[in-house]
């Protein structure tokens, strides 16, 4: 009998005899009673597919139809080999065996369109690298650096020049596929693009049926793979011709007809997408980590910032942090209970920019996110921001501070709060056994630090970009001063040793 | 016959005999037909002091009287030994006689107040120290790392406790000409703090009619030193007991009374003080460059960012930036065509920080201002920012833009356009004769630069931290690709050889 492994992939097919080119395989999949239906895909001109991940241990029974065309049988699926689809819980994240996932993503947009020696380039170095989430596009990518025409396209051509949706190019997804499952052996979730502006070939702009017509086609071929997300969108406002309307579609769609119920966010250039009952969490572009807190106040979902900036030297004003500033932004976004992702921009002559091609690593955030994802992963569980109560009634604060102060602040218009707010909204990660100080560019040599009385707590210095830490409290309690490098970059780590909690 | 030099000072004195204690001495001064008349004051029991600058040389006569008491004498005005007191120009500043000033200020709020070892360490500090202003206060100064009391203060005590405004103490304003005299051999302007918060002795919180009755002595008994300057404030906004009609009152007192018409400043914590036709320029405190070129585009004045932040290592979040972080917001202010001054606060165990106190310098910011005063006073006139037409009306920039861009601002609000205008608000100054293009934290290696045609033009980087100039294009014109060193804190520096101007 066919075996799987719990969260691996069945594949189902049938050959094709009479079906319409509009008929979908099916299938029913059954398991102690429970059914799953699932729809599949016609591959190509000869067979009919349908994929199917089960989530359960057991042998399953099933039955497939693809018009007048039918087959069955079982399987049996074993243990766990992997911990399944990442889902949410609270603000963070976690496999489906309940496993902690600490996101760690990088973006190769287009890496998936690039020559093969490019592409091995790209595995071969995800191999080493820190990432466990990869945001990529289905549509290659026309912009800077990014001239060339893929070998592959998702479809056949009409012949009016435009793209046959209904005639999706086998060669195109079995290539996706390959990719897919390379980064499945490495453990990287493909958090999967959808739809992006950055367009030459007319993806951008197809009408919203052949949209819908796409979609639903990747959603059944797609759906199976443990590790897929799907990101609806890059920067959803620069598509033009798509409406909020029309997005709201795609999500609902894939809510809908996804049987795994795989992560869904849209990601935005300036304003987040509006909160949807399909929006599993916020994937969101921008530069300053306070406005990610923000957004995680007000959407009270997991917030992936899924561009913080791209380390690197390039022109263009958002191609040129430096190493140390990309670190900064993540530690910051870090300690503020989000989660940013790498992305690097090294100007080269091959025009081969991790970004968008993959290929090779150049810059210094990747050694430091593995620092900082070890750590992460070492701590007891995820943190939350301690500020959170000062941001979601600031009135608390102004309402405590001095009368003068308050007066100024009233005179002052929102500037003035917004300052004061801004003072206190510091990235200050609190968990019940440890706490998380990150004092971005603030170089201290000197600081108070309140800890319970009742309790013995070790204090850590963490060098970021040094990648060190150092214990500078075996034991302490109270309130005590530390002393500090003096420095850009540190984090005080406490972690509760006995006693009272420190969240 | 006495004699002085051009911007020097006389000092007339008659001895006291039976005048009230209310009766402030007056002399007139003549040259030529022309007419000053100048109030002094009573410096102590036995004499009363009248203080003149000539500002033409020439034989001068005057006549003196206090009360009954009556002189009349002559003295030659010869040729200036300095340049006289800072004028504003449009947005920049230049000496009396027409030389440019490019202020390089520091601020040491209570040098004055410190024990005779320091204020000697302090002035022997800035002996080599790039500083050519310096703010300070005349009354003492509480707050943390100033707790100790100064030896002399500005009055005597009335028997209920509370200043007698009317009885300045001549041992304090002795020292304070002492050390005004010292600042003034060193070529350092005296930008004289009037009134301030950061109080524990009753300074800040006197009756109005006694803040003009000291305003009114300060005035007659300081403005006749040509580098005086007036600071009405730090931060107007935290000295509660004060109104703005109250400092409106100061301003227009001195004003009035200054015969020299020094410069007028009043210092702000959040809002910049209202435009008043007294205010010569903006005192500015915020720690965002952009911000202090908002001002400056609004006010049509010169802005000293009197507090852009301090270099050092203490604990509150306003006083530990890093060397870098701080030089980085000076070069930005810089190339916005706006002044930033120095501020050093690193934690010392005897409580001497530079930033109230003087002392010692231990930060790296001083020798790299003294890099970018040389630089700047290199060049042949004050520069320009670029951008002041995008931040004057910003609808130029939202009109030429993509209407489907346009479309996308629109509907995220305030917050989109902003993210354009401050995308595009970049500091840049210029010049007929060159153009600085400060790249703040951007680490490009490759920019492209379009100069004009008609023309030819050397480029220069900048390292405003290594304090190197290296010119990487000779001889060029029109479109070129210029390669960069890829790190923070690159300026280009682009400079007329021959041709069209380059603003």
């Amino acid at each position: 009998m066919e075996k799987t492994a719990k969260y691996g992939m069945i594949e189902l097919q049938l050959p094709r005899t009479n079906q319409g080119s509009e008929e979908i395989p099916e299938a029913v999949f059954c398991l102690d009673g429970k059914k799953a239906a699932v729809r599949g895909f016609a591959e190509n001109e000869d067979h009919g597919t349908v994929r199917f991940m089960p989530t359960e241990e057991g042998k399953w029974t099933w039955e497939m139809n693809w018009g007048s065309e039918k087959a069955e049988g079982s399987f049996l699926c074993g243990p766990a080999e992997c911990h399944g689809p990442v889902r949410t819980m609270d603000c963070h994240f976690r496999y489906d065996d309940g496993t902690r996932y600490v996101p760690v993503g990088t973006t190769c947009y287009a890496w998936i369109h690039q020559e093969p020696r490019v592409v091995a380039d790209t595995l071969e170095t995800l191999k080493t690298a820190p990432f466990n989430k990869m945001r990529m596009c289905i549509f290659p990518k026309s912009m800077m650096y990014n001239q060339n025409d893929p070998e592959l396209y998702p479809f056949a051509k009409k012949e009016d020049g435009g793209w046959d949706v209904r005639r999706p190019d086998p060669r195109y997804w079995e290539h996706l596929d390959r990719c897919l499952q390379e980064l499945e052996k490495l453990g990287i979730e493909a958090d999967i693009i959808l739809f992006h502006p950055y367009d030459r070939w007319g993806f951008s702009t197809m009408e919203q049926e052949d949209n819908l017509i796409y979609l639903d086609y990747a959603v059944r071929r797609l759906s199976a793979y443990h590790h897929v997300w799907w990101a609806l969108s890059n920067e959803y406002e620069f598509s033009f011709k798509k409406t909020i309307a029309d997005w709201d579609q795609f999500g609902e769609l894939i809510a809908r007809e996804d049987p795994y119920h795989h992560l869904i966010s849209a990601h935005n250039w300036i304003t987040p997408y509006p909160k949807r009952e399909w929006l599993t969490h916020v994937s969101y572009q921008g530069g300053d980590p306070r406005n990610a807190f923000h957004i995680r106040v007000e959407y009270n979902l997991p917030v992936l910032v899924d561009e913080i900036g791209y380390e690197g030297d390039i022109e263009p004003f958002w191609g040129n942090l430096s190493g140390f500033e990309f670190m900064n932004r993540v530690w910051t976004a870090t300690a503020f209970g989000c989660y940013a992702a790498h992305g690097e921009t090294f100007h080269r002559e091959d025009e081969v920019l991790w970004w968008a091609k993959g290929g090779k690593l150049h810059g210094k955030a990747p050694e430091r996110l593995k620092f900082l994802r070890e750590l992460l992963e070492s701590l007891p569980g995820p943190m939350e921001p301690a500020c959170l109560g000062v941001v979601r009634d600031p009135n608390g604060l102004f309402d405590s501070a001095n009368p003068f102060i308050l007066n100024i602040l009233e005179n002052s218009g929102e500037k003035g709060k917004q300052k004061i707010l801004d003072e206190q909204t510091l990235p200050v990660g609190v968990h019940p056994d440890y706490k998380l100080i990150y004092q971005e560019r603030a170089a201290r040599s000197i600081m108070t630090l309140e800890l319970p009385e009742n309790g013995k707590y070790r204090v850590e210095t963490v060098d970021m970009w040094e990648m060190t830490r150092e214990t500078i409290e075996k034991e302490a309690s109270g309130k005590i001063t530390l002393h500090l490098p003096g420095k850009e970059g540190i984090a005080i780590l406490v972690t509760r040793l006995e006693g009272e909690a420190l969240a």
